[in-house]
């Protein structure tokens, strides 16, 4: 079955204007889906799909679970942290496995980066990253996407700076590809040690100080610390973290104009963003966690061939 | 959506009689669903809930799992024992972004008193608390409230005695209340050391004596002895405790009519209950557990708004 | 409900020849569902099964999940590997739990060899043994039947041997059962410390060298080799293994004629067998897990009460 997004979704920076734009627009249907009494479109039924995460998460596999429950597929959750099938060579066994029992969808986590494309490679099942090392986490990128869109209405030429561990962070790689290719204008602000230094390279200005980023953007979409970070050497101690370059109320009000924030979760309160700013009133954190589920359901439905169009067109029995 | 017991199910102490005689009047049809070959109505089709346990619980979370397929809702299982989610502040995030995902309810199971009130007054999701720490475990208390009635006609002036570790008992407790509430006599019996001080004030009776609970009571509700309060240096001895508070056949032929027995599970046969008498003519412990799915079903139905009487409503299509 | 296979599937011991058979007729239909866009059948509508699963296992927990998933029956999952519910005396309260719960069925895989008799003498729920100990795993027999029979057509005087750790192994005791029953003739070869010295009393052929069990067989079964056998001193090495018992191009070039090669997985490759076997034009291990879930479902539908002429007896509508 052929699909406007290819057979598989492994990141970001292979996908076009138009294919972003596609899911996106599906999304929209979807999100209305969620606010009904009965959560259900029958887009997927009989459809069978397992969720392979490698390494443990509980919101993201929630999010995916629920997309494709409200879309009446079958689903199945492995979860193996640290277990022998982490190790690339009985990951092949384990897709021939999955695909001989005809599974339709794989939804992969997986510690190495590149694994979801390794998987998506050997196998005829649709393939989603639900993220894959420091590589990319692309269903979070377009649930950023989505909303930033709901809130200024078009991406081209949006200024949007992500602050923190942006050396680490797939939904870094996700968000700078996605809003790249949508026009906008990305920004990258973190302690020394955790920016890259080629990441010039990929069209993004870095900001040594987070008072310059908060000047010159319109939102900022502040990263998860990593508290493993700190044993790591990276950043000397959580607060002076939240001192430089977490986003309080404080630095905010110096802000040219209201920032949107986002927030991929789960959050450090106190680290990396305060509390007042999280629950702010330009906070977007919990809508990004509902556009989560409809741009799941989105790319699922997009990626099993159906057409954008599918609320009219009859998927929405 | 306003249901005939508020939003949430947090414990029986805040329900009136007729709450309680709605749930188990809606549980009666509900047996019935569980012995039909297709054991399936659709009243909660579409409809999204989390089991979410930060406790270990095997009886528990099946009981619910299947009340809630039996219903035909889309259930998503979270089970996070001793992680960092079970932190008070980041239980509000989690809840905040079940919310965001639109999820209709939540069941929780937790370690600390108050967590499901906490959860549920936080989100506009319904909350059903599967056991918050030592104070309340309501759907224990409702399915124990059935199996009296379904024996007994009318749990009015029936004397019920609870016997065992009533100190650290949610279940205990949720008897208690619930007892309380259909005009039932309570009793309690326990070493000095687990049966708190003031318990009286709950309109209960002590017994030091479990002779003399015997020959009081119409029913005896044996709770589980917790192995680790003997580290506790709750009690001397299981052999000890085996001897004195035991429920045992040799003790219970010297009562003056037979008694019903309840056990909430799972048992240490051998400990607070011989085997005879848990396989005994009088034990209702699998009835117990069959009873289980229907009130569980009963409240999910409720909560999500249903009637009562939807056996003759046309849910059961 | 009487079935065509009693009431429980505990192993191939105890089946006739025509049970096998109508086993393997029934799954041929439902090999088709799992190739259609929609793959779902409504034949266990409203049934309710338990996957209690006391060992760790990912891809026969998958595949009966989908089996049951693909007949429209709602599941639940239980692991608990090592914890207090393996002792014999809780499963029998685990056990009755399930059943007063109206559990219709229950697969259960259980460290020790009998469990699952135990459990299917104990309760009337249906009991589906998958993987009981030493003792057999008979879905996989069957799977492996039904593989065979694909290939060559029938299994009568058919030349299987089974090459390994035949003594700690179920699949190898499923396997020589069900074979017998067919009429095939069954060798075993592995090192004399791996294979019981009473194993000639089965009515098979023991090979000392598996060059000449190359010689005389039309298929081999090559079974995983548990790598904690050499701790515990069965085996040299693991090279040593491969090169004396291991299954290598350069030993099946010296065959007779193109030997079938089966595995039941997961694979050490490069130990009991290596890549260019696994993967070479003579390997149905691919095969093998796709047929695992069309038996799994035509014994789930069976033990149910279907008919074995269900695609034309309105089952699947």
């Amino acid at each position: 079955m052929t699909s406007l997004l290819g057979k598989d979704l492994v990141g970001l920076e292979r996908l076009t204007r138009e294919q972003i734009t596609a899911i996106l627009d599906t999304a929209e249907p979807f999100k209305e889906v969620s606010e009904r009494p009965i959560k259900k479109v029958p887009a997927l039924r009989g459809k069978t799909i397992v969720n392979l995460f490698f390494e443990a998460s509980t919101r993201t596999r929630i999010s995916f679970e629920f997309a494709e429950k409200r879309l009446s597929a079958d689903t199945v959750n492995v979860q193996s942290a640290g277990s022998s099938v982490s190790k690339g060579e009985t990951l092949v066994d384990t897709a021939r496995n999955l695909e001989a029992m005809r599974i339709d969808m794989v939804v992969i986590r997986h510690g190495a980066s590149g694994a979801a494309s390794f998987l998506g490679d050997r196998i005829r099942s649709n393939v989603i990253n639900a993220g894959d090392g420091k590589h990319e986490h692309p269903t979070q990128g377009l649930l950023d996407l989505l909303t930033l869109r709901d809130r200024f209405g078009s991406l081209e030429g949006l200024k949007v700076c992500i602050v923190g561990d942006v050396l680490h962070s797939r939904v870094a790689r996700s968000n700078i590809w996605g809003l790249r290719h949508m026009g906008a204008e990305v920004g990258v602000c973190g302690p020394a040690t955790l920016v890259p230094r080629d990441i010039e390279a990929l069209g993004v200005t870095v900001f040594r100080r987070v008072e310059e980023a908060i000047q010159w953007a319109d939102a900022l979409n502040v990263l998860r610390l990593q508290l493993e970070r700190m044993q790591g050497g990276f950043i000397p101690s959580l607060r002076e973290y939240n001192r430089v370059f977490g986003i309080t109320t404080e630095k905010l009000t110096r802000a040219p104009k209201d920032l949107l924030i986002l927030h991929p979760g789960p959050m450090n309160r106190g680290v990396e963003i305060d509390s007042d700013v999280a629950d702010g009133e330009h906070s977007v954190i919990l809508p990004q966690v509902t556009n989560g589920v409809a741009v799941r359901m989105a790319v699922l439905y997009l990626l099993a061939g159906g057409a954008p169009d599918w609320a009219t067109s009859g998927a929405d029995k």
